[in-house]
């Protein structure tokens, strides 16, 4: 590798190029079979679109933007994003199957206001009546109230005298908000902004991992409110597929949040089991494929399975009753139950390791009956190197995880590299969220090239699209290929395909899953192919 | 490696174990030969302070630092990181080497403002009037200047209808600067502020690597009008091997630039030749030696020799002028010439490959002359994936580099990893550099880590401490040791090793140099690990 070893130029060019395909031999696009005329000729037409909009949109001075680049902080970059022709080509490219998602937080913050809307019986409270000093931090809560005994508050404003705590039937208390706040539509942006992160939050007065997840961690607290509630959970479950579907998205695989033993019921009782909730999540999914076999629209959903979910504040013992629980669940819906998980912020979460002898114990019972539920863990969302967090993933490999929620730090561990890519763990990078969580700066700080480079399986994911206002993967996968040189429309496909070969649909599902993604893709990089060469005729 | 090999608790943690052994089998630190007793105390103590730190100082809040963390904004957590224990004792480590750092930009500012000040020959022009309004973006310029007709103005202060552009002498503007504007004290903060970058520019103004490098060109602009003269060009090589000694570094092989052909000599011209320079550099050198052999502290210095290094702006036919020069200058001053280097802004700087075959035709001219002369380059200071400046790095490795210069982007590159590893090139890191220029946000998510446990040989390096203001290596190796749980005091002390194998000294230095480093490191850990004691028994 000695530049003596050169005799010429064209012989330095040679091992330039040679090198270059060595290092890139294990990235999925470079492994694939040759592209056909229409995938090259789409990829072509990306790479120019994005080449040029990084001058033409990027390079364009806006108004409140500072420092527009491509890949920038998704907050305050996203009404860029959303004006270029790249974003709105990626909106309609099939995207495979969502892998890692949290179900509470899977549908429009403003979908779910309305929601709420649509029952009187959501009352609201606040933790201070609130003013124009406390409308940015003072929380809304919500709960189903039906006693007559509530009381009369109308209003949560301070200048209606508005006692800390009580709750407000949410019709009043949008109706009555203040003037000085905005009127109803200050109560709307109050509600909007508990469950959402904005851009004055996430990169300023809580720019750290820990300040950002404080503000993340209470945003599931208002959603909650809203859907584990019976009457809602079902259209909550429809919006959040719907939203999926909207944006090519064919299979959904969401966590959902267990730790709760009982939603609310129609009767405002909290005592609804988990087995109703997933007998709710089957009844809306098998109404949306008929639903869709009516529209003709069958092949753009193909289903939905769920993560049993719990989080990592709980003890060993307590875990115990949840994998029980999990594996009853599992019994009962095969078809819904796809893995168990435990999730939380990782850095000060309870670590893996303890959890071991009951995640082991789980292995063996889930083995011994026969049942296919694996763990499917969060691991390595952290910036640490060798501390607890990082060393979760060496306990979530160990502990046969499928896949890697995040798997953020993975890239400092050589072995763990190696091991994903020859064991075939999957990793479910999500970029968003990760940039908003403060993991990266921006994506082209992001560890993904790393991992792609590596030749480690790789889905994107949107992990809580409600927080950040991305339904979809199309913003996603906007960031990884606007934040790249290398990886262009082909790799995005190599990765919505990866999505569905590591999903945890039945057999059956899976090839349906990917024939129809590979008639879709087909017709997608001949629409864009078009496109291309209608552009350079211009 | 599935779960269902563990038949007990006990074999998983065994499994574990072997893990994260194989995990960490390629780091410097978990290769090399057993810990002395007093190196495994010394860094027991390390860890034990770095932890108890990382609550009592970083816990703690600090007036105008929001969210002060280890390892955060180096310009705004700077104060914070100087009052810690941690940094008092990593001053007095031996530091080995620096291997990477620009010879204009290696002298604390104030020290170049008062050799400015020293002569009062050195001329001040502004590019306007100087008012409140523009004190901070209006540049310095300095100039010798010995000819009558010197225009008499005497204040650069617009309140004197100063005109822009005309030359003051230094000491009367400073005497004469605005009251309004704070005075000589004024002028001095104008002059540093056109030296340094400070955290308002980097984190703010300038916060995009396109923007900050803008700022930081020009104070390399500000800083040469003093520095490239003659009476002032040997008191600053002095200076500068002075702030390293006095860090606890022992050898110095800083990049000269050589794109001026001429400096400025005692009587004002622009006329003073590149070997000139080198006769100076030798002679201040030679002194140095005699000085510190005089009292006694000739094991704190070996030596110091120059990279050669021109901008990437150049023509390849412009390239060929500097390489022959190079050349020469080696063959005039072989024991100070040890390379040849190209330097400026990577993502908009000529790309390496267009001056392939001027580089080769220096290789073989160099190898042809039996010179011991290699290209050191910088390469990969980018956040690029795939593009041209990611790709610099192909070149520079195919180029022969003994070192590659920052390596930013080498994480991504599997098979460059692999080549740095097993054909030894050692990585030039400079954690603040990259983080001030805004490669990374902050320490923690440096991809330092993943070159370490790749097993890729790094030094610690700091680049251009005048403009961030971290004189020595202190800085950077607390930014790094604070913002990791594996990296301890052995892995520095393994960078600091590295740094002399892969310096450029003569082999009879190297032994010299390395035989003294074990000597201080011994001392210096036999210190530590007394503190350990004295603390514990507290």
């Amino acid at each position: 590798m000695s530049s003596a070893t050169f005799d010429s130029v064209q012989a330095y060019e040679s091992a330039r190029e040679t090198l270059i395909q060595q290092d890139r031999s294990l990235r999925l696009d470079y492994k694939r079979p040759p592209l056909t005329q229409d995938e090259a000729a789409a990829d072509q037409y990306i790479r120019q679109l994005r080449a040029q909009e990084a001058k033409s949109v990027w390079g364009a001075s806006h108004e409140d933007v500072p420092h527009p680049f491509p890949g920038m902080e998704f907050l305050t970059g996203k009404a860029i994003v959303e004006q270029t022709e790249l974003f709105k080509l990626l909106k309609k490219m099939p995207k495979g199957a969502l892998l890692h998602c949290h179900l509470d937080a899977t549908v429009d913050a403003k979908v779910l206001l309305q929601l709420a809307l649509e029952h009187p019986e959501i009352h609201v409270r606040a933790n201070s009546p609130l003013a124009s000093d406390c409308v940015r931090t003072a929380l809304p809560e919500f709960k189903p109230i039906f006693s007559s005994d509530a009381k009369t508050t109308s209003s949560v404003c301070a200048s209606s005298g508005y006692e800390a705590g009580s709750w407000v039937p949410i019709v009043k208390a949008r109706e009555s908000f203040d003037e000085a706040l905005g009127g109803p539509e200050g109560f709307d942006k109050w509600v909007l902004s508990g469950l959402m992160i904005n851009a004055s939050e996430a990169y300023d007065t809580h720019n750290t991992i820990e300040k950002i997840w404080e503000k993340f961690i209470s945003t599931f607290g208002v959603a909650r409110g809203i859907i584990h509630y019976v009457p809602i959970f079902s259209k909550y479950i429809k919006a959040s597929l719907l939203a999926s579907i909207e944006d090519g998205i064919s299979y959904i695989e969401p966590r959902i949040y267990f730790q709760d033993e009982f939603m609310c019921g129609v009767d405002g009782e909290v005592n609804v089991p988990h087995r109703q909730w997933l007998q709710m999540f089957d009844t809306v999914v098998q109404g949306l494929h008929a639903e869709l076999a009516n529209q003709g629209r069958q092949e753009e959903f193909v289903g939905a399975r769920l993560i049993y979910s719990v989080g990592k504040t709980l003890t060993p013992e307590q875990l115990k009753w949840y994998t029980d629980d999990c594996i009853q669940l599992k019994q009962q819906f095969p078809h819904i139950m796809a893995g168990f998980d435990l999730v939380g912020p990782e850095n000060i979460s309870v670590p893996l390791k303890t959890y071991v002898p009951t995640l082991l114990e789980f292995n063996a019972k889930v083995k011994s009956l026969g049942l296919e539920l694996p763990l499917i863990l969060h691991a390595g969302e952290t910036l640490g190197d060798g501390d607890e967090p990082d060393s979760n993933l060496y306990d979530a490999i160990l502990l046969g995880t499928k896949r890697i929620g995040h798997g953020f730090s993975l890239a400092k561990h050589p072995e763990l590299l190696r091991l994903c890519r020859e064991g075939e763990i999957l990793i479910e990078v999500c970029p968003i969220s990760n940039e908003v969580l403060r993991l990266t700066s921006s994506m082209p700080m992001h560890p993904l090239p790393i991992l792609i480079n590596h030749g480690v399986h790789v889905a994107i994911c949107s992990d809580d699209p409600c927080q950040w206002g991305s339904m979809g993967l199309t913003c996603d996968f906007y960031q990884v290929i606007a934040s790249s040189e290398v990886t262009g429309l082909i790799m995005l496909g190599e990765m919505a395909k990866d999505s569905i070969v590591y999903s945890r649909m039945s057999d059956n599902d899976k090839t349906r899953a990917m024939t129809t993604w590979n008639r879709r893709w087909a017709a997608y990089v001949k629409e864009l192919a078009s496109l291309g060469r209608s552009t350079e005729s211009q």
